[in-house]
């Protein structure tokens, strides 16, 4: 089964594709894109992507189509997400003939497709990429525009909105993904669901998919969880506003990330954010406890986690209040009301935070 | 006399002001566009500009009116436009508190506001910039959004469309500027009467202006030929078609200003691509002999160069093949067919450069 939906923003309008084994039919794809194979294409991916055939599966199937591929390898890690990997890419680019009329392949994960976006963004003023996820966490990754890389003093600090020309996601090729890796997406589609599909998250509530359940059912998963960003995105291009509900669970949990340094990964450390967040909601007496509970639960049965190891809460709000998506002295938070119903406030104080934190961590959590 | 207009384009519109004694009145103009002292300001500058003392200038007038100020000052020419000394800006406005609701003011010549330009372009995926020009090469630059960063592998390789919130144009500064930087700039003044105002060549050719007349005829001369600049970025923001035009001397231009390992300064450069390809449009029996031998008279009245110390063409061609306009085989150029009547044409072959290249070299020139 391949379903198909469209991303439709002021400035664009892109397909999705999300089926099995689609990698055999990118040049299909990049026909119906206008990219035929007289324009010289640039394949970026990491070397996990490679040492499981899948570059070279792709740059095959593309050659074979008569298609001019270069191919860019980078380390995996967010520690590939800078402006030295982005120069050693251009400089490859160059080399590999790619002009004005070249197109971008991003082959992976999130962090290759916010680099190699941000590469295509910004190459000759900017040249079309192709986002072709291989993770569950690129289902969020992949949709939206956001590309960018790090610097030493916080992550994504430069970037652009760049909108890809399609996006084409294969979901066998996630068979191969750690196990762990696909229970840190499955934090993200959850999140998907309590932002916007109360159906989806009944589902996963009731039958729990801590692992890879085959390609058919990570479709379906894929396809219910991305129409929840789409729609968001359709709705605020630009994050003016709507936008920020999809930073349910991320204000807490970006912080969570930071601080652990990175040995939760992104997944884990969104649904400790999503808890938090949830008790925040709670005491405003917006969300009831049982839906609080029953989403602590669906995380659990995910394999997340639901608490830190006692972080101190000192250095949490230290991290939040240095998070770029806080110009004021208040905190601005997407907070559930209900199942499928995110409020974007931005009136939180630190002592809030730190009550649900307390709450959440127990009476002798990491509060001072 | 202070001179306003307005650049319209699908996507923005923003004020080109250009007057004497600017800086001394920028809080007004960013009140206009907007932007209280709320917000905090980070001018990029270089060393030649501080050295002058237009950065002090602006920062003391932007604090008293309650701005907080950051600067960051980068080394003079054109080596400064790189990745990293776009990283260095980033880390110093993290470090000066900027976020989202930042402001940049590119003040200096072309060099700095490419570069202050990408800054803002991608520094939280794309804050506000204001351009302060302080050099007469800049009237050009500074209009039309283009932005970035040079590659080892090549000029403006990396970069964006990010049009300033303003064009704030104190032409009094002006009167520092080294005099061969003067001349340089009045090539692109040319180029600009060429593209669209006889009226302007015209008494360029009268008049010439090899020096700095001092603020109030600057004043006239920018705006003019900011004016021409201004009606082409409107009809074509992204350089699809007619924005070519622009182009017009800058195919030769660039190739012989690389060859020179950049001795020749842009304007210089520039002067020699307008002989060679007036020389181009001649045989192809578009410009009579005697408009391009006013051309070259014009220019030569500016003090500027009209052809090379016989640079070899073959490694010209060379560089013009490796130029990022050139995707296809055929090579193409903005040819004038009068003066304000210039052509985009997409099937130059190197022969006919070669032709017209020696005959501006004289039979002994640098042809094989």
């Amino acid at each position: 089964m391949t379903t198909e939906c469209w991303v439709q923003t002021p400035t664009t309008r892109y397909p999705v594709v999300v089926g099995a084994g689609l990698l055999e039919h990118m040049p299909e794809y990049l026909e119906r894109a206008s990219v035929g194979p007289d324009r010289p294409l640039f394949v970026v991916t990491d070397e996990n992507v490679q040492e499981v055939g899948y570059a070279d599966q792709l740059t095959a199937v593309l050659r074979n189509a008569g298609y001019s591929v270069g191919v860019g390898v980078v380390p995996p890690s967010d520690a590939s997400k800078t402006l030295q990997t982005a120069e050693s890419l251009y400089e490859q680019m160059v080399a590999a003939g790619l002009r004005r009329n070249g197109v971008v392949l991003a082959l992976g994960g999130g962090m290759v497709g916010d680099l190699a976006g941000f590469v295509a963004a910004t190459y000759y003023r900017g040249i079309p990429f192709v986002q072709v996820p291989t993770t569950l966490l690129a289902h969020d990754s992949s949709i939206g525009g956001k590309v960018g890389v790090n610097l030493k003093s916080g992550k994504n600090l430069v970037g652009a909105f760049h909108h890809p020309l399609a996006v084409v996601y294969d979901v066998s090729t996630l068979a191969t993904l750690p196990p762990r890796e696909w229970r840190g997406g499955m934090a993200e589609v959850i999140k998907h669901g309590l932002i916007g599909n109360p159906e989806l998250f009944a589902d996963l509530a009731a039958r729990p998919v801590p692992e890879y359940p085959g390609p058919e059912f990570t479709a379906s998963l894929v396809s219910r969880a991305i129409q929840v960003k789409i729609r968001i995105v359709e709705r605020d291009e630009h994050e003016s506003g709507e936008r920020m509900k999809l930073n349910l669970g991320h204000t807490v949990g970006h912080a969570v990330e930071q601080y652990s340094g990175y040995r939760l990964n992104h997944g884990e450390a969104v649904a400790i954010g999503l808890v938090v967040e949830a008790e925040m909601a709670v005491r405003r007496g917006w969300l009831s406890g049982s839906t609080r509970d029953q989403i602590s639960l669906v995380l659990q049965r995910h394999g997340l986690p639901t608490r830190t190891d006692n972080f101190p809460f000192e250095a949490i709000a230290r991290l939040i209040q240095h998070d770029k998506k806080n110009v004021n002295a208040h905190w601005t938070f997407a907070l559930p009301r209900a199942v499928g119903d995110v409020a974007v406030v931005r009136d939180v104080t630190s002592e809030e935070v730190a009550a649900a934190w307390a709450a959440v961590h127990g009476e002798n959590g990491g509060t001072a």
